[in-house]
């Protein structure tokens, strides 16, 4: 019992793929702002004073009570019946619960998308900038990954018709293109009905697949966001939802809805990467949802979040308008996007606004090759009000620092 | 809002390893013997009577009553610090909780061992036979599979020396060896204190990686088992639990142990898989780990499974060891090692166990390579004494009925 340890080095070698895989960078700024005492708009946290505490504790008892041993039994992978049964209802192109596959969190729906569809060099779209997460989640499996040009309103439908149309032509047609329509992360952006039709169009006539993912669609602010892309084109769709915004995200849970040809595959892949996600976090969640909790709970968030929204524009307008500080109101989800006046760099001013007492996320890691290094991202969901006015105040405070500092050395932002 | 589903065929493309993945064989089995009336060996659950229900109840409130915005909001990839940190105490090579990953079940782990160990075409090392689990984990990275040619007592060191050294020599060094030391499924076999320190021997001479899968090791009969091969070669070893076996698999918690400079590869391939591990289920586990109910229950788990062990093997030898069946009998763990007598075949004859009211697995799915298909799996924790007993009775009944139909057409095994 008393081996000793080996001294000898031992012989690992690493998967090609993993010099692909790099630590989040929005993890690690998250870190070096956790420290007490700074403002951070860096994460992307729901506010946490909106999960219905009392009920899951009820949904727990209940669970635990009635169906105790099945809840904590190995189970199906394909999900928990009567939690597909209720995504699959509250879906408006009414797609089969056979078509849905509850995921360990919908980044788990990237994952699996990524391992079934994507082989080494195969092209994948993506808009520009896109969810870091999805990159991350995408790149072990190697892809090309090609952006596509956008606009404030979201993905250009002609530049994505053109991009599918050349890869297609060259022999190598894209695997898929990876879209979220609404309030995008990292920008907030939100695809209109008109551009919505025209991409289904496109996706059609080239035979384009797409992956749609939305996990701020309950999110809205004033009105829902236009029919999902799948709702367009069922067959051509795998769309990724969540519970992560409306309920949770400690859970973990989130679910795919899948086109019946491809689901065998997905769920397989599924299978082999953790069996199934945890029944009792699935029946829980189908507790919560059955009771109806969230019919007042979701509004209640929508209200807090634009009220945190209306208080981040409003202070933007009032601090950072002055000094040329532009940015773009999302009618719902999570961040607010930013461009620093020139001749600023997000990335590098962040250690002199993390001095100052705010953080947020560089836009830069957000894009596929060339970034615009002006960009960053506010998240808006969990700081109070109060908390906003000031962290703004602070960060344009910082803006207008670095600005002198440019202006009596204007090589700075190259030099920093 | 009225969009028409498209007409058109889209264009999915899977992705080349696709072809590598395939509905799992038990999970498809299974199916077939969930209808009632049907004792199933089949599985492999554990007992669900031995759930602590009362300690997840008294822990879901607790960690919800004050713990409840944190274990509901996102949390750190690497786990809750107080679970990984009770994961470290418990293992006696003392490893820093620093290299404690969480994950989501420890099926899991082998998801991400392949994604940060195998390239396409590199050789990895399995006993035969392995866990199937396994190989579905690591198929998608297109690894070539080598069998460890094993006794009864499991892997045989100069083999496995052999073949590292051949692997190496040409030019091809393996990139682990996959082990189930204790109570392997679906064996049963454990390794003795000696072969694991030759086996140990082996890694530090051919620079030869280890995982080291230990699902079932709390579940032993008689005594513990040896010291894990971890403890023997610490950085030579990613060491894989479970709490699926001693808590409850339904809350798909497992974890790793992973040599220090190995770390941050596996848990940036863990944010991209899933973000992190559910925290309020990690939150629960590690209440009901803190209050000590598994103390008084583990033993209680072993009891239950020893009679169970106990009660299956009398059968056989009531009514199988007549009739030339052989098996195996463990000494802790959840199944039972059989070999049907000649000329049967076990996945020939599972459609008239079937019928006849028991249902098992057969041995094949669990080879690589050239089965041996006399062999099948039989579960001995999810089944009442009665149950075994009866169902052994089934089962042999039908070895018999088979044998003498075969006696009367000898060709049948090769027609059937």
């Amino acid at each position: 019992m008393s081996a000793a340890p080996s001294k000898t080095a031992p012989g690992w070698t690493l998967a090609r793929r993993t010099t692909l895989m790099n630590p989040s960078v929005i993890r690690e700024i998250l870190k070096v702002t956790e420290r007490p005492g700074i403002i951070s708009f860096a994460g992307g946290l729901p506010a946490s004073e909106t999960f219905a505490i009392e009920a899951f504790r009820e949904a727990c008892d209940a669970v635990l009570r009635n169906h105790g041993q099945a809840a904590l039994q190995y189970a199906a992978s394909e999900g928990f019946g009567p939690l597909r049964e209720a995504v699959a209802a509250g879906l408006p192109w009414h797609p089969s619960p056979d078509q849905v596959l509850i995921t360990s969190g919908s980044q788990q729906g990237l994952d699996l998308v990524a391992k079934v569809l994507i082989d080494a060099d195969s092209p994948v779209l993506v808009e520009q900038p896109t969810y870091l997460g999805a990159l991350m989640a995408f790149a072990p499996m190697e892809p090309q990954v090609h952006t596509v040009p956008c606009d404030a309103d979201g993905v250009l439908p002609q530049a994505l018709a053109e991009q599918a149309s050349a890869l297609r032509q060259a022999g190598k047609p894209a695997r898929f293109a990876y879209l979220l329509p609404n309030f995008q992360n990292p920008t907030g952006r939100t695809l209109g009905v008109e551009r919505r039709a025209q991409i289904a169009q496109v996706a059609q006539q080239h035979g384009l697949p797409l992956i749609e993912d939305n996990p701020y669609g309950d999110l809205w602010f004033d009105a829902p966001p236009p029919a999902p892309l799948a709702q367009h084109v069922p067959d051509g769709v795998i769309y990724l939802g969540s519970f992560s915004k409306i309920l949770a995200p400690g859970l973990r849970l989130g679910f795919m809805v899948v086109p019946k040809a491809l689901f065998p595959k997905l769920l397989q892949a599924k299978q082999a990467a953790d069996l199934h996600t945890s029944g009792f976090s699935q029946r829980v969640a189908q507790h919560v949802l059955a009771s109806g909790v969230q019919d007042q709970q979701v509004p209640r968030i929508r209200d807090l979040y634009r009220q945190r929204r209306d208080t981040m524009a409003q202070a933007l307008q009032r601090y950072g308008a002055p000094l040329g500080v532009q940015w773009q109101v999302p009618t719902g989800g999570m961040f607010l996007w930013c461009r620093l006046p020139q001749p600023l760099s997000a990335l590098h001013m962040l250690p002199q606004a993390v001095d100052a007492g705010v953080a947020y996320v560089p836009g830069a890691p957000f894009y596929v090759g060339q970034a615009d290094d002006a960009t960053l991202r506010l998240n808006f969901t969990n700081a109070t009000p109060e908390q906003i006015e000031h962290g703004v105040a602070l960060l344009c405070g910082v803006v207008k620092e670095a600005l002198a500092s440019s202006a009596q050395s204007p090589v700075s932002r190259t030099a920093a």
